[in-house]
């Protein structure tokens, strides 16, 4: 950490600077610069915000220089996680395909499109039970009921499962019946419900928020692990920007740059990224060739009846069009789909 | 309701959506413009999501005409709430200032705070008991001894509280200890606990998400006072943007743009918009001239030593003399400070 | 374009309206909803803004319905464009790679990396004579002296060229010397430029501003071909968001979005929009996968001796490298590479 | 500046970044921290990005210290500059106010304006004559014509005047016409036209890039101030961000930041920020109480006549009223208005 000291700061408030670190253990370096004084420190970044050295009389503003996780970064563990769910393994050479519909709607839905999946390639199933509406006038999910469903479709396939919880009721129910856990967006900084997560055991596929930093990302990672779990899986799903013609803007550099600051799996769902069908085969092709693990893709049987994110969801014929094409271009970048 | 047509969208595809817009009790008319087909439909704004019209085959795109929210608008009530928090009025001509530690740290600090700031004015007092950090190594808040100093607090001064929930346990607990209900910006769309937090009816201030459109931040209300609570103070504390100048961007615009839309009063917490201590008195300042009902100000009696966002914390003493200034700005733009 | 009256418009009102747009030749379609009126309106969309509704007494918005560009879109024209600068065709199967320094900063280096990219599959050279720089004490390129390098670069190694021009002057200079003028992201919004770059004829590489929405990207082309000039490249270069993590956000989702407004080719610089050499290649493959029509990637002999932009450059070992996994991928997605 | 070597970085890497510190006269002080080794570097910020150390192998990343502004910067001049626009001051006591349409169209309508917005008040007199639209279908301006009528306007009303330029041209006719220069947003970062506007000597109003942070406006004044021209005025006026209720977003915030960090003065553009008549007055207020040593408000005879921008357009009836709040306000915050 480097301590900028104001232009004005005195021997006295430089002195109760150092004292201030050198009680925490810091160890510090002063540097005279042109027109400061600068404090270089070095000690355990993740008790500088402890500190209130922002607040001290005469500093000018802190300049960490570490990371401020530990676990999930690739310098804790040089080596890429492969996290297991189930007999799938995700963060391998494998390319990993998850689809399926944003809601569970009915048991008809759910096992047709389970089946329609799996016949195009997908190895995991997805389905909410538990829908986060923005209105209070939209379908909120089946709950249990769609978790039940869930199961059923699993056994019938042979598909691995995956569901959104919302709170630690829902993560509750859900242990029981699905293989994988996902955490919104709009919970990755549920740090209650991460420590639950963490808890759980249950692998976790933890979607990036909206409008979350890369970092702020990796940190809500770290909570998981921190209670233990390191089945932890990113999913990018767009950040909100300026712009409006796409539903949200897909952060596609997101994947080199977190496979270069962490070794955790990440994947791609271009689905709500783009909020667009005609946007999800080269969004999601896209993903692949900048390096994703894997793929979340929406895919309903009858996409114009979905009670929710019907626009942006494939029909099952689009989906094997597009499975058609992963499997070509998995080869050209070292990757396989089975 | 706009539904625009694509270029090529045939007959069959226009008389497919028109039957879907009439099943559904729309009134349909069609417009035909130079290149396109537009239908306007008249009718419930709020079940437009469950139609599944954007997935419809020759449908280019759906243009909503009115807002979604209903019980929180202008429209639906003319005249301004004015909520109570047991003897204090939000919302009328007195301007309520809200003030306290960001985390309740001890018995002592927390008394002595709210010593201070009674004495220059203040009429709530804040101070959190649970505490969403973005790491998991930070310090997490007191929880249920945290409440009792805040009701300990009250008793003494006779000021009215306020702390922020992040879970239905955390509601729970807190309903019996504090007067007024915080939902913090990361809670924002947390459908679940806003349902909660409209069940307990308790007077709620609600926070903006750091990236949530004004529209989805009145959405949140709508949740809150479809459970039958229409206590509902809003809170604008900034947005996350591409200026790392400030902590967030704040966006005082919101004010009297919400004021336009909406019957529910809104004030302004300087404090996390900007992250800095100097930045707080101007930016109080101009949310009052703005309109604001009121203003949360983070206030540590030794902002050095403090747990938590220290950096951003008044002294009581700049305290005192912004409340000052603000008694000397309220009679010019025809509000009161008591 | 619909006007949607508000809730308190009279007659009087509405008929002023009505009367504003017959005037211009709008047909007229009244729909009386709910709680508005709104009036439905035929005619064209250039002159909306011109009609001064938004400010007529009882509006309360304009939502147009078509987009505002024409000669640029996919409607005018359903063929996609060849733009050809001398031999080189950009928007064919072929994927077309752009390369050289950021800035031509001596004749050895520019000389070397000409060789270099040329040999490695580049057909375009790059550099940058006229360099708007954010610092006034940064080195702002060689001007005349750098356009002469370009050409005597093109001359031994058969390259094609390209520079970015600042204004009107330096237009005038580099048409003589180079194929290609490239409009930078600072000026997609200077207009006069915009036109005078449509005059000069020559095949312009139109970057997108870096807070530019596609809508206001198109627009710019549409400035360059209303003055006769239709081979525009629009070339994506990312936009500026909340993410630090990378210089700018390459919104990818823009390649495909464009390509179904537009009959233009659009290409991809993901050196400026990372601004970081080890993203460049996983970038560069994305971009390709999403459907690009070429790339623009910066190259210097020596990146950390380079005078701009170091951090970005590719060496010719690592722009070898990519180009060899860009002819791998090329036929897995359609695509050439020559 | 503090150079964060990486991880895995050798000796002679070290040396290397060394070397090149030392070379251009930095003075080195190596520090080893835990994971890594940091090298404070003492000398000239301005020349950082000349060095290329970013591009140097081991180089993990480079962390400026001192801000890259120097002639702007409060550190240089302590004393807040007044600028002096024929007889009216800015940056002093008085707050100034500028107001006039958007677009000088005719010359009833600029003669009109002058006087209305002279008689409630304002000191300087705005008005477009070349108007950079989005659309090469909308109304470009009347240019020479339009300055003509702006110095008439003068000569009559005996009120300042300030135009925008767009490029070298319009600088040139401008200068003999009008008493300020207005360099708008888009043209915030065109290099070349602030150093023409710098060898002008002309005050110069310099509108902030609608998507430029804080220190790049800065950097712009910079490239003014370095030619010699220190009468520059800042002007904020809305950044972009993902909310739409409002144009742009108004960032407050950055009249005390910019007075903190700079000696120049800074007004405020409410009309362009919101987009928004109703919104106009209260931003106005709000930008006083921020701080804001003058305001630009666009006030049009008839606005639903106006060729530009008529939806956020004062009324004079409005203007009055406003110029009535502000001198109530005014005092309230130890400022006059004449």
């Amino acid at each position: 950490m480097v301590v900028v000291m104001n232009l004005t700061a005195g021997t006295e408030q430089i002195n109760a600077v150092q004292q201030r670190l050198e009680q925490f253990g810091f160890e510090i370096h002063i540097i005279r610069g042109v027109n400061r004084l600068v404090i270089g420190a070095v000690g355990d970044r993740r008790i500088i915000s402890s500190l209130g050295l922002e607040a001290m009389p005469g500093v000018e503003k802190i300049v960490p220089i570490m990371k401020p996780f530990k676990l999930v970064s690739r310098e804790s563990k040089g080596q890429s996680s492969l996290i297991k769910v189930k007999n799938v393994i995700i963060g391998g050479d494998d390319v990993v395909v998850i689809a399926g519909p944003c809601a569970v709607e009915s048991r008809e839905q759910l096992l047709t499109a389970a089946r329609m999946v799996r016949q195009a390639g997908a190895v995991i199933l997805r389905g909410g039970a538990f829908k986060p509406r923005t209105s209070p006038y939209s379908f909120q999910g089946l709950e249990e009921e769609g978790l039940k469903l869930l199961a059923e479709a699993s056994a019938e396939t042979g598909l691995v499962t995956v569901t959104e919880i919302i709170d630690e009721a829902s993560l509750e129910l859900a242990r029981d019946y699905v293989d994988m856990i996902q955490v919104g967006a709009r919970n990755m900084q549920n740090f209650r419900l991460l420590r639950a997560v963490g808890r759980s055991g249950k692998p976790v596929l933890l979607k990036r928020g909206l409008s979350a930093t890369i970092e702020e990302w990796l940190m809500a990672a770290e909570y998981v692990i921190s209670e233990g779990n390191e089945n932890v899986v990113l999913c990018e799903r767009g950040i909100r920007t300026f712009e409006t013609a796409t539903r949200n803007t897909l952060d596609l550099s997101a994947v080199p740059v977190v496979k270069g600051q962490s070794h955790l799996p990440v994947i791609v769902d271009p689905s709500h990224a783009t909020g667009e069908r005609k946007l999800v085969a080269p969004m999601s092709m896209a993903a692949l060739a900048a390096g994703a693990d894997g793929l979340l893709i929406e895919v309903h049987p009858e996409p114009d009846k979905a009670l929710s994110d019907g626009p942006q969801s494939l029909t099952p014929e689009d989906f094997s069009s597009l499975m058609a094409e992963l499997r070509r271009l998995a080869p050209a970048i070292g990757r396989r789909i089975r």
